[in-house]
């Protein structure tokens, strides 16, 4: 089955966390969007389509085979036991997708730090409520979410030392991206925090060195991260 | 089984999707946390437990025998073949997950609407923010979401007159919640956008006169609407 993945093509963002499962896997995949002109205009077409089943609201979105599937995390949930990246047994599904929606909200509160007022407004336009949400996101929300993480690995009862125990789980991969996205937009506040979070760092180490992960981040695969993405650095934003 | 349901005691908040689907099933269950001081004490024991295998990030989460399952879309995916609320098919599972994702999104901006720099801040607090933010989703959010929905049930090709089709869906419960919670929140708004809407209307309607949502919105279980809930009544919020 060949995977064909639906997201802005300049941008990481959301569509990151599902090249992330597919690359790790080496499932065979396009990016579609990617794929030129044509590519794009592809895109367009699915969103604006009158007569597509189950229409997205927004990007990303999966095709496979007949199947249109939208929303990160319900992306994942699909992928996850096709790709071998989460165990078969309903439990351990709704578990990784109750991390995976923690993660999502993770996600949308990054993205809020430089976008609390409206997404379709620049960022110069919302930066007085911005430097608001990014102190309090830096201050409570940023270590509320690193320290549940942090003790899903420590008491997790079947020892090992994924979230989801001795084995890599997609949610393991986006933890990974949560941490590098985190380090790109407040590379002060993370050197100050991450101390205080070994096993989350450690699992970030034991993902970067996975040979197909380590060989995406240094191809062309892999975008840059950058100011039109979810994990923007604007040091006005930082701790001083 | 009799299942437990976990949400803050004096709110519909995230809780609320939750309880329509029970209460339209006709499940047994127990608002655990809405049963006195024992109740909020054994949520608190639960958030805070050092030894729960699969611990939630914050409420609601819902204990079904030994299993504990948090994130409010991840528990009505659980529920919902469980109830007969969704088809059991993969295909159906997953595009009802989809609609209930989007409504999660949708329902995260109408909390960011009175909250757009810090959940742990008062309202007053962030007042000049949330002008801003309410202004842009009553002038753009709003109306993406409501023409999404609508369409839906527009483009519904196997006919019905539900969002999955002919048949009620839990999907349905919270788009019923959404436009109950919306026109609290914004009235003035909401009367003047409804006339584009006439089948999302006509879904609300029909969900509203289904015997046992009538029986549960007439009961006290149904908390009013409150300043203290995701929908929030703030006339300066509201348009001209």
């Amino acid at each position: 089955m060949r995977y064909e993945l639906y997201y802005w093509p300049s941008i990481q963002g959301r569509g990151e966390f599902i090249r992330l499962v597919l690359e790790d896997a080496g499932a065979d995949y396009v990016d579609a969007a990617r794929d030129g002109k044509r590519g794009m205009a592809a895109m367009m077409r699915f969103m604006e389509s009158r007569s597509i089943e189950h229409p997205p609201f927004a990007p990303p979105f999966l095709k496979a085979g007949k199947l249109v599937i939208a929303q990160t995390a319900n992306i994942l949930f699909y992928l996850g036991p096709r790709l071998d990246r989460v165990a078969k047994s309903e439990t351990s599904r709704l578990w990784a997708h109750q991390l995976q929606l923690t993660i999502a909200d993770w996600v949308s509160e990054v993205h809020d730090t430089h976008h609390p007022i409206a997404s379709n407004l620049y960022y110069e336009d919302q930066k007085t409520g911005a430097k608001w949400r990014a102190a309090d996101f830096r201050a409570n929300r940023l270590p509320k979410f690193c320290d549940y993480f942090e003790h899903i690995l420590k008491r997790n009862s079947k020892g090992g030392d994924y979230l989801l125990g001795n084995k890599l789980s997609y949610v393991d991969l986006s933890l990974f991206q949560m941490i590098e996205g985190l380090r790109y937009a407040f590379p002060q506040t993370m050197a100050r925090l991450e101390p205080q979070y070994p096993r989350v760092l450690a699992l970030h180490d034991r993902v970067m060195a996975r040979p197909r992960i380590a060989a995406y981040l240094s191809s062309p695969r892999r975008l840059a991260f950058n100011e039109q993405g979810i994990f923007r650095h604007y040091p006005e934003l930082e701790e001083e």
